[in-house]
């Protein structure tokens, strides 16, 4: 059995809320008395536990982190940014796997609140209704890192998503691809599907290319198999492509898998474009060229964001946009050298 | 403000115990009692909280996990598993990151047993004597996962590793091979470093392969990058071997990398044979065999021992090792064919 805070008063003979105090606050309790729950501490080897402490300062330096799928290496750098500044601020961070489900989403949520957490980062996903009267009801400080919303006035880090799938086509465009494909996530996904495809498209039109969006675009969710698949299917149709713009790296992994197995190099015949750059992007062959996301820069603020939040800090801005910047490695083949 | 059991019980007129009650066992309470306390709940928003509830019950239904790199897709599988073992015993995961660092692995223990949860599987890592000791202080369940302990007397899930590193190196023999290298983690790491350089020993010594460490084995930790460089001492020092055995799949990617920019052709010039079977596996080029640990699996029983730890059932064994396969992909040739 493990002692409780009123194992250690009884043994002291003091009130729960002494000890509270002790551990809290120790220069408010008498000398004496707090060497005599001290030494009961000791004795019992108790660990004061997040409530208990929480009593007093209504804090337990607990932040909770919602992410929908541990096997995206997307999060991966994310979290790392969020674990350093959790670290620099004194807070310790509890991350949930929701397994792309938004009843477990919403169970999560639950299960971080009763934990009594100080606030929540939630990563990626749309807020849908039900989300926010949650959060409402639970009264719990919220931040959206890789996602925002546009309905509910809750605080977001993200990159601009059009403006970045714009400045992937440009990037094409510039090297001299004219047909161009995209495999792109569902249009509707608002955060990562539809704004990408927008990016796209604008980027096409404004350079003077015909866009019909039928031939031009094929759609997978986030995983390689899928991808490979879209790759095949927009291949087929659109034999005559020079360039792909994968809206993920793991999207642009499948893409290339299917070039490869097919004998159609990378870049020679074929240019493709990622997004994302994630940790994979420098471990395939060949090297990803991918639109960056400041992802370990993105979890940073999110927690900061989230402890002003908490601290009942004024906010810079409620939705902050990070830059993105293209990373050149070696699947984009510059057609106007050569 | 969030409501408390005891707002509950206030508003309700009843004792807080009657409350904690109807959230457990509400058969227990006379049917008036039980409405007016469902309808005070109802008005004042109340969720239980999981200490509230287990002020009775002494359990709050959630484990913790502890990764040390959730940048490693190991882990990706074997929470995957362990994800659908706790969803069908009716718990809830909390996983922490403890970047590789024991003072954050001891941070997170105490932080996981503030938040009261039933118990924790920590994977991967050594047990170390402070370890132990905080376990032994915080008597809290605690299973392995893809480690184990021969010092201590705690419940583990992992394959054979040094038989499993057998069997990789006997595969490259089989396939003809009699020049093979090694890229290894540290021989200090007892669970993932020395038994596989071990097993990979003893292969060559059975098949009367001369072996000379020095020669046969370089060293990279978990990184890509340092794969990389391991591959280009190796290849310096053994310019004529034919295949290597990478400890990891990550590795094996780092030492393909380095083959594909130095124009060496894998498998035709050199095989390479990984360790775990990540999704990393299937979307490399070539295609990775490797080793596969059943890493779902292996998180899947897990938590279904501690699941039985918690609930004082009887485990079936101690210490359980899971059966390891070679998943044959792209990447190794069978040089006896021509």
């Amino acid at each position: 059995m493990k002692s409780t805070i009123r194992d250690v008063a009884r043994m002291a003979n003091v009130s729960i809320s002494t000890v509270s105090r002790v551990l809290n606050n120790p220069d408010l309790v008498a000398k004496d008395k707090r060497e005599k729950i001290l030494e009961a501490i000791e004795q019992l080897n108790y660990t004061p536990n997040a409530l208990a402490r929480g009593l007093i300062h209504k804090r337990t330096q607990t932040l909770g982190v919602i992410i929908p799928d541990i096997s995206n290496l997307f999060y991966a750098e994310v979290i790392r940014g969020m674990e350093d500044s959790a670290h620099e601020s004194g807070n310790n961070l509890i991350i949930c796997n929701t397994v792309n489900d938004q009843a477990r989403r919403l169970a999560s949520v639950k299960v971080l609140s009763e934990k009594q957490i100080d606030g929540i980062v939630i990563t990626s996903e749309p807020i849908y209704p039900d989300s926010y009267e949650l959060f409402r009801q639970l009264n719990i400080p919220i931040v959206l890192a890789a996602t925002h919303s546009l309905e509910y006035e809750i605080p977001s880090v993200r990159v601009n998503d059009e403006q970045a799938a714009y400045d992937a086509t440009e990037y094409l465009i510039r090297k001299g691809h004219k047909r161009i494909g995209m495999i792109s996530g569902s249009t509707l996904d608002p955060i990562s599907g539809l704004p990408r495809i927008q990016g796209f498209m604008r980027a096409l039109r404004t350079h003077g290319l015909e866009a019909a969006p039928e031939i031009r675009i094929e759609y997978a969710n986030y995983h390689f198999e899928e991808s490979y698949e879209a790759m095949k299917k927009l291949y087929a149709k659109f034999p005559e492509l020079t360039a792909v713009f994968a809206s993920s790296d793991e999207r642009a992994l499948g893409a290339i898998s299917y070039l490869h197995e097919n004998r159609i190099q990378v870049p020679e015949q074929v240019s493709v474009i990622g997004f994302d750059n994630t940790r994979m992007a420098g471990m395939s062959y060949p090297k990803l060229t991918t639109v960056a996301q400041p992802l370990y820069q993105m979890g940073f603020q999110a927690v900061r964001k989230l402890d002003q939040l908490i601290n009942g800090k004024q906010l810079d801005e409620l939705r902050t946009y990070m830059s993105h910047w293209i990373e050149e490695r070696h699947s984009v083949r510059d057609i106007n050298i050569n």
